[in-house]
């Protein structure tokens, strides 16, 4: 830790005028003297002779922080992201593994695809790894070889083509293996828990002085990472949200005071509920687990229910998968039948306890139909413009292990791509900041309930 | 009933040469005398003009057997529909109602949509009223009136435009109000329950005299309606049905030991869940109500996913919802919390099952997706194949009431499109025959085991 | 020729009481004397073991015409498709291989997967050869091996992975080839050229006096073969062109005066305009190649789009490539230069006439958008409805080649799969019938008019 | 024009420390003395009571270019978007219209509904009207009243419901007419000509001194406006063109020496042409407006066409519509007959060019497929991301106009929405830039020639 509280094998401050600060990732050189560089093989390639200013600038930053008034100061800033005048590997020595953790999310196959192609027809690397099902495959499974033949349409599938795995995992039996097979570039595909699992590496990595660059590409479908603008695959589920939340609405026009619930992702974060909300327009109540609410009593969910169901005869419901957690506890905790495990899915918890309510209390017939569409939206391939992002972010992991940085993640900050420190985007989650414009927008748009007056005797959801 | 314990109210016996039988529908001259007749509207129609073998010879009759031998009996036949020569209403005299009752099915809005303009520009009918929410609409709710206009693009949406509801209805309530309504041609569509209120309806009227044709159209999505090749909506849901499959398979092969479980639609009969199979080939076991399993021991469904996971590493189960219901239902009577009555969902008691054997076994860590994409199928519009279908099931069952049959549901048989009796497809399911070759293709095609030898022990499953 | 007329290498018919006759499929063993038999192989198929009826009865028939009177004769009848008890060749010793010719159309990948896997999994056959790019590869190019494995996914891919190719082809040197490398099952996927040739090959073998069964399966997207019901990849195509419907309907209703002009498959018949028309009711013209029509004068084209413009500020029209080809002929001849080349184009000569008609008019500013969407129809893979029809129809082919049947294509008839001699659907083709009532439920939901009454002057369109 | 050259009824420039600039648009206040201001209604609105940060502040605004070293000058600043504390008018004084222009775009339905709602929900203003088929809707049309209810759908279809038009107008004329139905809020959606016409159109209103916003929305799929970060639409346009190029690399692997050309919108600019090739991958060559190209000799299309189809047996060119108009122009001059009219489309000239040079040069027989998605790409409703983007955009004018800002457009800047003045977006266009990285990854990933040598014969391509 330096005077500033920062850990410095994460993250290199670097100060300027009027408060500009760099935010600067880890480089090879900080911890081996004397590393030759090469000339980037990329000034030789045709497709880029005819560009000019294809390099990017050794001091290209960009602004974590653009909107600013005449006198700001100018505040945070990350490395651009881009291909180096001077490389830190020769490409013959180069021999690279890509992993992938976590759950699935479109766009997998496409950043796989591109760290093999772009290896190969940018920079000459032809000895690409993939590890097999997560972290734990790089003690308990074979590798398999990568060429671009092999990943040419992998694209076009939803899915990993390397499977995948949650969990824990030993660090220092992982880069034993990395040192064992000779590994010098390691791409991490995977969410925050996952992105720690890659600091921790880097660490030991460097611990042990070895020259090998571990590049995180950050994956998560909740678009939970803070930093970055938005995370691959999210556009495509949001996109595919949209038939899960049209089929509620039919369903919920087609009777009688119908209700339509749809359970998204999100287990923090409800991105993809708020925006599949305002783009559908379909729905009347979007609960998120950024902003608590309570069922029973003035200004609960049953009472909104009652009314909109009043004055529209139908309704549609998003939930977050997250949302609600303490009322689900609170609620299944009291029982132990095998049975309830499945309560402790916040979207059959919902239908049964909205069922009962309405059952009980004999005023309203209602009709309600649950979709979960979760692992239909997972599964799908990315769309055109999750395709562009993944490729260019896996273009800017590869241009950055070969300059010699390591301990990095790619990510987009302001529409530019940048190179960021891993405890940057896994010291703490991006979430809907409900006190901000957006939740407003989707308030606006839906007329719910704020839920911010739970009644006295709420015992449920006083959260 | 005649000598051959037939409703003759219901079904009117013609033999012929050769054991050639019709099975005729009534006419509302069965039971009113002296019913005048028009020319039928549509021979000064413009587009009929040009058509010079427009009409349906009365004569016309549609066998329902037609694999035949050289000298095989001609057996059952149905009267063809079609416009007639005369017709027993006059077009200004029509007032025609509808309905649609049960569950919600691709292709509804088509119907309604051709009633509606078949009427009006096939024979210049302008009175159509619609009844809202099913049956019991007729005397609870207002009706509305239905033009081309307002009708011209609900095609396109998923659902109904009339509502729809399920459960019990007032006969004699009913009949009041399509007197009182001064109603003379009711349009009743919906599955096989709906048909026998339908019948029911129609018996009414006859008792009371009226001149007030009852026309059905059988809407199943589940194809459990017998006598007719298909139900309208059911080629839409296989096709929406493979995109839980495709989602599943991608689940399935992204992780070690994966299994991707999808429950369709089908409470008695497997035609979705057989049909959806066949056509996306990365199904591993297709479980159907008429096909009975059991999960433990020898030859039951836990060995098999063992052996099918130990070979491929993943699969693919594809369950009916009313499969395994005896199954369940032994299972969940044992337990009463109120978690448990979503395990009368039989892919939610299936996921728990399964996971549970594999938890306790300790031999295999599997991951298992469970995806229900029952209302998004439901819910979506009707496909081309199944507008055009749905379009001319709804003119035949004008063409027939315009000619004075009555008590009759309009069916496609071998193709052709005829009148059949209520009886007929109210008197039993249309089912899976599981001695017969679609099932042994299916079976061939998943190679799942036939689970014809339950072991003794089998407590669960011996059904 | 026998004394009816009948090429009796390619039909054998049988009559029988009531006017049955028979059009029955030539065998091996017409030609070649005591052929030996064998068990079929699926008797011992565990997927079959537990069912009953799996074989075909010998004597089973599928009549051709199954509107009937009471006393009609019987007619012409097709020999029923499926497994027999005894086959005519020994699994181990088949070799088969599998061509593809003509236009793409969706479902070639699933016709040839199932030929492979249906072969492999059914009959244990292992040597199934693909030849490559059409009836020319059978002497030009190599041919590849088709297993399992490698046709597992190709189903949900367009196009033929197997290439494809238009025009002639030396019939007696793919004999020869056949010959040499001991081929003894041939499966010729293609439209009715295809077949013609297919029917030149069986007789060749034949008259070489071989053990060679050919199979047809009958390929064009266009629904032109006669006898079957309808062919793979119609309904396919039939629901793609709603894209292209739905767009040409934006297109028009977003401007003052606007067209929508939209060019469909069809060379010789209108099938897929006239389905498609009737699936999209937004269709306010559908021009096929079996109704004439013409542009000018009365009753003309011209006034026809003035009239619906007028009325609703807004019109579609779809129309089939092979319509109007008299007038393009007669237009196009009288220029030479080479842009009018594109001219022959039915769709792009119609866009230009229009838009010249009513600039020289100078009453109506019209903006006329032309979409042609046939290659983005064609390429699409099957939907689900295609894929189970496509893989019924190779397992058809695949059993009767199997059962020792030659020169024969597998097709529906009255929903029942057939064996159906080749000339028979090469002798003429399936055209929409315009005194028909189909046509007229198209014509009475477009509105548009008879085209009968070609004013005196109009040289153009006059046929 | 001030000492800057600057036109300060479009643009006012505030200079800061350290080379800030602001280039802040016009305002109400600018141009008329002592308007009145009024609290924000939005402050008692429930949905945003809750939202502490909801107001903009008045000193936020937005840099242009973001990528910056430690020392660089602060540089372009755009004022932020969004609501203030204070608005210029009382929301029952506002009479607010609508209008589009120019070609169909998906997500223009998205934005008049959010106009629509925005100004009712959020402001509580009620009197919107509709401008039929664009500009010259203001004198020659009737105009509609829009109601939340009447817009609540019209996101789900594409086109426009207001209808458009492309071309002249007189802008005397308009401003008359928004003076004489006493129209204060102008919304404008258009491309680059239309901005153009609505600058004249509120300097008009500043000369007249009227108090009334006019705010554009800028609408082009071409993505050719330039400022902003992308125009709405262009995400879903790039998506659904994947639709086109499968179908083009499906038909061109299905046959030998098989070309799928594929054009693209993009008269101007090739961003459509350029991401749909990143994302798809499939695309051999990419031809577009910004980057000559020629056809004949040493690297020339022809010579790459016949290496690539040696290499690999088939290929797909994706041509945006405006690429080689020079090379068109030369060659369609030559000729005058009227089927040459539809040579100016590139890719119809392009595919005869293609197929002559390959017919005369007589040693590969080529296959080229020819695909023109324009008119079903143009017409789909946006997708989710579009949706919402189309939402914001729209929220953005609304509450630009209500706080008597005027002469702006609302654009997003670097992930943030402005308000930036009409001639910075209409004095030149958004052009993809063939010297930076992002055609040189394009370039990478088809690995095509650069043109950049064209031989000396070459009169033409020397651009």
């Amino acid at each position: 830790m330096d005077s500033n509280g920062v850990d410095e094998q994460q993250m290199k401050l670097v100060q300027g005028a009027a408060g500009y600060v760099l935010e600067d990732v880890p480089h090879l050189s900080d911890y081996i003297l004397d590393l030759p560089t090469y000339p980037n093989p990329l000034q030789s390639n045709p497709a880029y002779s005819v560009v000019r200013q294809y390099f990017v600038d050794e001091d290209d930053t960009v602004p974590q922080k653009i909107v600013v008034h005449k006198d700001s100061p100018r505040g945070t800033h990350f490395r651009r992201a881009g291909p180096r005048q001077k490389v830190y590997f020769k490409p013959a020595d180069v021999r690279a593994c890509i992993v992938t953790c976590g759950g699935l999310c479109p766009g997998l196959n496409t950043v796989i695809r591109e760290i093999v192609c772009g290896l190969h027809y940018m920079y000459g690397v032809t000895e690409v790894l993939g590890v097999n099902c997560g972290f734990s495959g790089f003690y308990s499974k074979n590798t398999v070889t990568l060429t671009p033949k092999e990943v040419s349409d992998i694209h076009k599938r939803g899915g990993t083509m390397l499977g995948t795995s949650r969990g824990g995992h030993d660090t220092s039996k992982i880069v034993d293996n990395i040192q064992d097979r000779e590994i010098n570039q390691v791409y991490i595909i995977g969410g925050d828990g996952t992105q720690k699992g890659a600091s921790a590496i880097y660490k030991e990595i460097r611990r042990r002085g070895l020259k090998v660059a571990v590049a995180g590409i950050p994956k998560t479908i909740d678009n939970d990472i803070p930093v970055i603008d938005k995370s691959f695959g999210f556009d495509t589920a949001v996109e595919e949200a949209q038939r899960a939340i049209n089929a509620a609405h039919v369903e919920a026009t087609s009777v009688e005071n119908g209700i339509g619930l749809v359970k998204l992702m999100g287990r923090y974060s409800g991105f993809i509920a708020m925006y599949a909300t305002l783009a559908s327009r379909d729905v009347d109540c979007c609960l998120i687990p950024e902003s608590p609410f309570y069922l029973e009593g003035k200004g609960g969910l049953y009472e909104f229910i009652a009314k909109r169901l009043r004055e529209n005869g139908h309704m549609v419901i998003v939930v977050a998968e997250g949302a609600g957690q303490d009322l689900v506890a609170e609620s299944v905790e009291q029982q132990d039948a095998s049975g309830n495990k499945l309560l402790k899915d916040v979207g059959l918890w919902m239908s049964l306890k909205i069922k009962e309510h309405f059952a009980k209390q004999r005023k309203m017939d209602i009709t309600l139909k649950y979709i979960d569409p979760t692992y239909m939206i997972r599964a799908i391939p990315a769309n055109a413009s999750d395709n562009v992002y993944s490729t260019l972010l896996a273009q800017s992991a590869v241009h950055g292990a070969m300059a010699g940085y390591t301990g990095f993640i790619s990510g987009l900050v302001n529409g530019r791509h940048t190179y960021i420190p891993f405890n940057r985007i896994t010291e703490k989650q991006n979430k809907v900041v409900i006190t901000d414009r957006m939740w407003a927008r989707m308030l606006s748009s839906t007329n719910q309930p704020s839920f911010m007056n739970p009644p006295n005797g709420a015992t449920e959801g006083a959260n």
